[in-house]
């Protein structure tokens, strides 16, 4: 898989004094479509055994182009941007659809490693990602990711 | 110790389009005056290792009187209205004190227990408060929390 | 109506180092509850015209019996408690219904205000509800109440 | 003036179940950091009257090097990396200062735009830097960006 889309409604407390979504907020939606992404392949981000990976951010950049307000409805569209042996890189573009014609209102990217953390010590180090998970994720097409300029 | 005492200026994150604090960062701010309570007492409330004690909340309430602002500077003032054996409830009242006179913003009540987790099943049970911090904390006297109305 | 129910889907930016969902996201969620239930009305909480009414939080609560976590699916059922002529006091029960059987994990209570800002000066004085909203609005009958422990 | 440092302790509500500060708040301290820059210059970013001017953000990112846990205090400096006619460019170098000796965790990057909002139709339209503020600020020397990575 290389891509999945979520769609959320804006929440009262995504807003800010300004009237709308507090720009903190993007990289929240980012990382809810990363997840979703994941449970669209049987997976969770989230292992709850000692020994397990974990996805630390080690990058992310957002564009804002529009505002959301209150109650929109955005859809989030990840898009595999680059598969490396032991880091992900994820696109995402951000469109309002509560509109008539719908609207890009934001473009982001996510850089993630893949750690494992010792069960005893805590500490972490970078790991290949496991074949089980990076045999169900592939680099989205150069057509889409071009179109979505990244 | 029975009380202790927090100052913090208003985030803009923390309004909403409402153009005021949104109400569950009166939580936030509560929580942040009982953990500078701890660090004033020379604890604190997130030890490490894996059989250590943790403080979920069981219980958390908070009266709204009047609004607080971006770049408002609120006192937050924990006292300490009654110290059980597994269990310690805080009284906060919130004032705005960017104003002449200090107005009284908001109350709040905030029970948490003790409870320690199994290092293996990770499974939490209720457990006396242990004496090297039950023997630091003890109850307002009733003069104060009668005055705070709680 | 008196009675409405979201679900949601715990994200991983909800948790805290405990593990859990932490407690001011409680009420955030009771909010989406509400704003819920003004949606299934026809109405929205937010208008946006100037002289518009609003709806401040005066009391919010809530117990905690058991822990949310990561992708947990949650239920909360708001009831409307009373309908008051200048306010509206909800009651909600969270539920996590990925476990079975269903979980009743938490209870709160929120009660809110109507107002009136003024469009030149901002000011805010509280007002009936207007006659178009009370109308479609009522409590929630006793026995569901009872039932809810509010 | 080209700079400005706050520091904060990190809050137990800004972790998440990793353990570690949610890579969402570092936008939220760097937009503390800029707010304080403001503050450091007898100005507001948020003025209340109805033609004001605005800051939306249009570009952040960041890069995160190391974690930040519950308790540890995090220096933010923000540097002036450009002074354009309509727009400012922040950089900011994250440092845990509780560590010795101190480390560097993260370096981000705000662009953000000067608007000015139409009091009766709430259109934003991007306007020059008034002179009352731009005269305030000027562009960090390059030896100090060049240092920072920026």
């Amino acid at each position: 898989m290389h891509s999945f889309k979520i769609v959320r409604r804006v929440e009262f407390s995504e807003t800010d004094m300004a009237g709308i979504v507090h720009y903190s907020n993007f990289f929240r939606y980012m990382e809810s479509a990363e997840h979703g992404f994941f449970r669209s392949l049987g997976l969770t981000i989230a292992s709850h055994n000692a020994n397990s990976i974990g996805w630390p951010r080690v990058h992310a950049d957002c564009d804002f182009r529009r505002p959301l307000r209150f109650e929109d409805t955005v859809e989030v569209e990840l898009l595999v941007k680059e598969k490396r042996e032991r880091s992900i890189v994820y696109a995402f573009i951000f469109r309002k659809t509560n509109t008539d014609p719908v609207e890009e209102v934001a473009r982001g990217t996510l850089a993630v490693a893949c750690i494992r953390k010792d069960p005893v010590t805590g500490a972490m180090s970078s790991v290949a990602i496991p074949e089980e998970i990076a045999s169900l994720i592939e680099a989205a097409p150069e057509a889409l990711l071009s179109e979505s300029g990244r």
